[in-house]
């Protein structure tokens, strides 16, 4: 609804907050983009930070689309199978096993495939055809093809800030999809998130919140990853459990993002200047 | 018909056009080409670079010719057992299921081997004999040997761009093969295949295919791969969907060609450039 | 109970010490840090030089926490199905046997991945959806997914040391993870504890502290790991069997050390410079 | 016949031909060197550039000795299972299929391993015992040695020009080889070969050959392969399917040699220059 | 019993050597140091070069304290499955079969693992509980563990002379273990063993011992290991059988230590010069 | 007989040749060393060039000591399975199959492992028990271990020439092993072996080592390897079929040694000045 702020998802889902409905406040045309994705059937490319929040997106949009969710997490020695399903040995019996891709396709759902950009490249096969106007997954040990049911999309996403380094997605998998970056929100909805999520009060997750933008925007920084906004909230969570702020910020943060002492000490400092004495 | 504008195809498909003629616009000779290796039995080698329209091509020439169509998306990990076939075990029973090439083989169909350049190079040895004058698929698991029904065509295809540098098919392979090299149409051409296929007007498609050819000229570009057209037409398709031409553009062209924030904002401002204010 | 001394773990396990409560001597929040983890499910990463003491930490929370505690080792390669289970031919049948995480997972167990570090990426399928959330683990070759029991807890550990400059924890694992660092305790904790698991008396316990950590503030040292409590505690145990302080120092300290003999000759000198005469 | 001419193959199948001669034109000792090769069971290494006609000259001497051929195309994945054959399991029963290289012992067929020279090192295992005096395959899957029949013999055939910079035949294995070695036959050979194959007139023929050898000398080649005779017989192939002489050129040797667009261009002109106006 | 000389092993077994008693002259505190561990059932980890006697050593120390032992070449393909055992498919049936390292579990054996140190690292899921306290063996196939048998002790040999450059045990792994150094023994001590072991007269065998030692102490050599005492005794043996000691010092030490022209020549005249004209 | 010649194998089998008996002559203290390590039942490590006569030596021993001969050619891919057996699944049932090294312990016989520095190192947990004084094979596929019958003897191979730069027999491996070196034999030895096994006349036998000899003894030589006695017979076979000497020196000597044109080259003006005009 504002243009530059925050809005609130405007769905009935939203006005009608049921239980179940993921906790989630949108930046920039991140919304929009994936519900014109979704209208048309494009598949979708999530680009962000480890933990500023697309797993949550996801699951909200899923939420509003009144569509199921079957998140997998990739990694490197993830095949084809791992995805389509195979066959089992069962009491003598073979039979085939759906994998959760193909559980995604057979009931509309939205596959979500977290980091798949670490696995193995024969997923290509399975991708492409799912990712252009054909829609449909070939299960070439069932010999038979398999139309994606009316509502399936499928969502990949990875992190461009180390993965660009390390290997990509082929630029001819890359091109079949609708891209949405996300970053880590502004100060105020930051706040919101972490004291909502961790369950502790607004001046102790805006502590928070100014100490996790601070270690964001320290220059030459040798820190892979910055401070997440689930990190925050794991901190808050151990504040919420009794331990004092200097603890869970060493637990949740500073130990979490350094192995390094220099490092870890200097970050340490960082954290005494921020919180309350 | 024209010669140095972009005929449509002259085949009574073309002039008779049925609900399921894929909308193809040749540029060049590779009509000619094609039909002319389809008379001789010959296998065709397809250059090109993503998204120029290159299964399309082949899918217009199977209609043309009347031929199905055999798909299949190269990979890594692909191996001559994933085109030519296994064994699998069924309830007790073993049973062979044919691979993609092999259902081709059999029905006289166009297999059209998707960037095949990837895959181990075991396939060479069926390959070989598919594109020689044997015209035959060993089946070595089966103990036999399968002639090529007629009609049988072969069609790989790979991206020059990338592909040159990285591994190459076979000089041996390759020099079995008749060429064909498919490049983005020239300007008039694109803006009536994105409108088209978007289903948008030809201004708004006309605005895509400027901003993609600005793109496409750009010196020194740090892109692996320029914006293509089916790029235009994902973002066309966004904007059919009601997205404002401005996000669908970064949605589907500026964020999908990098993820480098500063190329990114680079591609952001030509398109702001562009696009109407 | 003391703030910069070593207190006794403040549990009525500890106020009541049955037989099996392991002998563990707190340093830091550490204990503080896992209590509340374990109270809201968090799940726990475990930095520390080898053989300080990460193994006997973890059993003495499972002992305050009244959980069973399974433990594994990692390696290269150790893979999911390691830890999640496996099919096996049994008799004719077919028969899923669980790995040791599921019977962790099903039984509201600490599951302690001791090195994890070291295993192959694709553990990350079943770590993340237990390591937020979620706290469920996908069975993939079941079908099913397996609700984590009250209770269960997942530890990872890893030696910074050299672990940081091989390979690492992916980033969007490790922040899902509250990071406890251990060390080295103070001399007269380490004392104690020397005497107490090896069986000797103070006074060669703490020769043998002497020694370790004499050997741990070398200069420049040549080592790749120092004087561990363990080793320590190994060369006390050879002393209670009779043998000389000297031939048990060189056994299980300075051989164990370094395999070059120049190093070894120099911690030969300096173990004789620290033992009595 | 002639000395430096190119001869007429003089055996009774050349001097009356039936109609599956395969055409072949000797150039130097090749068919004197492989009918004492063959006299006295001694296996052939065949060296020569892609596209000379290697394929064809083992054709042709398997005619005139009248055994049976079979053919094999190496590659990087090839095993010693794939040439000997292995168990496979049929309808409940395990039954073994022979691979091509023991059809080729138990028949006295001459087996040819078209570049051989990509395939694993365990094919060593099955090449040693056949190539030497003891002329015997051992089937160790079997628990048994098959005696070569009479009139058995190995053809091993690689392209040294690309070869020799990957990897190469182990030393041992080919100082059990007589080697012969091929090239492009001279311009009027050559014009007769490419007229006949490719079913033009001579006229036509020799401006392939023309250009063909044009490429073959150019200074400083960037060349990976020059314009083998099998290309020019696919040129005049097209052109036999009324494509027009630059068309058929540019698809079967120009756009085949080379992705560089400034090599595809420079061959272009040279094409051009050659091909009548 | 002497200090700096050489002492028969003081065991009940040394005293009234039965037939099968090992042939080992102990040198330092070796044996004391093994008899400490073994009471305390900790596991001991032997240093020294090739052919020192390290396996001698450890049968001689089984015969002492009347164990069975088990001994396992260690090589770099090893996994687990090799220690522990594996179901194999026997007669329509499955059954479990034993490893090495599960047998000697089972009888309370001493399990050598020679140059363990090169096998995978799936091994430290056994090597770890085996070594520490626990004393005990995860059989993850059969879904249980199994305790150490009263007895079971694990001893694992490597050589720090050319491994300590290839790969390394890992630190976690190696502090669990007692170390034990051994070298070539002084030279009245190993000319009696070379005596004993070859079955020739003292003055051979000094004369070989003293071409080995020299060998052991040329400056600045290439070679890559020494002249051990195995390669004298297996000399020695030569020379019992009739051949000359020239030709026995050239096949079992000179050309054994080097395949290099001029450091055979060189070792050659070494040779010469040492053995009696 | 003679010292510095070469003498006829002065045993039983040589005295009254029978039809079978293969033609060998010895240079050195070859045989020798061979019995006196027969004798004693230690193995034999052999080095030498490739076509030196390695495998006929060993032939030419296991027929005088009456010994059966299973030879193996040793590959990269080469796994203790491939030597010891494996289960193998035949209508129905599971049955065991001996691999070649089995077959020979069992026999009592000479097992020739040829180049076996090339298979992989799990072949040491087989090589190692068979090579010291148990002289036994461990099975553990079936759970037992197999005594060696008497007169098992190992043999194994190798070309120290062009091996000792890529991988290398493992020292503790080596250790074990009587090392005996061969090379090509003197000219007028070698003249005698080519006439015989080519079955051609002195003169021309004479002609064909004088043009080896030159070839092995050129300075700064591009060649791996250099013409072996092995070539020199194949080229006699070919004149004994009729070919021309030079035709014969060119595809079994020059075409061999080389690949590259211009070292084909000088090898063909070298072997014209040395064949008779």
């Amino acid at each position: 609804m504002a243009v530059n702020g925050r809005p609130v998802i405007d769905s009935p889902a939203a006005d009608t907050p049921s239980a179940a409905a993921p906790f989630y406040r949108a930046v920039g045309d991140e919304v929009e983009v994936f519900r014109a994705a979704a209208r048309r059937g494009l598949p979708v490319l999530l680009k962000g930070p480890t933990g500023c929040g697309k797993t949550r997106f996801v699951e909200a949009m899923a939420h509003e689309l009144g569509k199921e969710l079957v998140t997998v997490a990739g990694h490197e020695d993830m095949t084809s199978a791992d995805l389509v399903g195979r066959f089992l040995l069962r009491g003598g019996e073979t039979i085939w096993v759906d994998g959760p891709l193909t559980r995604a396709v057979r009931d509309g759902a939205i596959c979500y495939l977290d980091e798949i950009v670490e696995a193995r490249q024969d997923t290509t096969v399975v991708i492409h055809p799912l990712a252009d106007h054909r829609r449909e997954l070939p299960l070439d040990r069932l010999g038979t093809t398999l139309p994606a049911a009316p509502g399936f999309q499928l969502v990949i996403s990875y992190n461009p800030g180390y993965q660009s380094v390390l290997k990509n997605i082929k630029e001819s998998t890359r091109q079949r999809f609708v891209a949405i970056e996300l970053d880590f929100p502004p100060a105020d909805i930051e706040t919101e998130i972490v004291a909502h999520e961790a369950g502790i009060d607004g001046e102790t997750a805006g502590t928070l919140v100014t100490l996790g933008r601070a270690i964001r925007s320290l220059d030459g920084s040798p820190l892979r990853e910055v401070s997440s906004t689930r990190m925050l909230i794991l901190a808050g969570g151990l504040v919420a459990e009794g331990l004092s702020l200097r603890s869970a910020v060493r637990a949740a943060v500073v130990r979490v993002l350094s192995d390094d002492p220099d490092v870890v000490r200097a970050l340490g400092e960082l954290a005494d200047a921020v919180l309350p004495q």
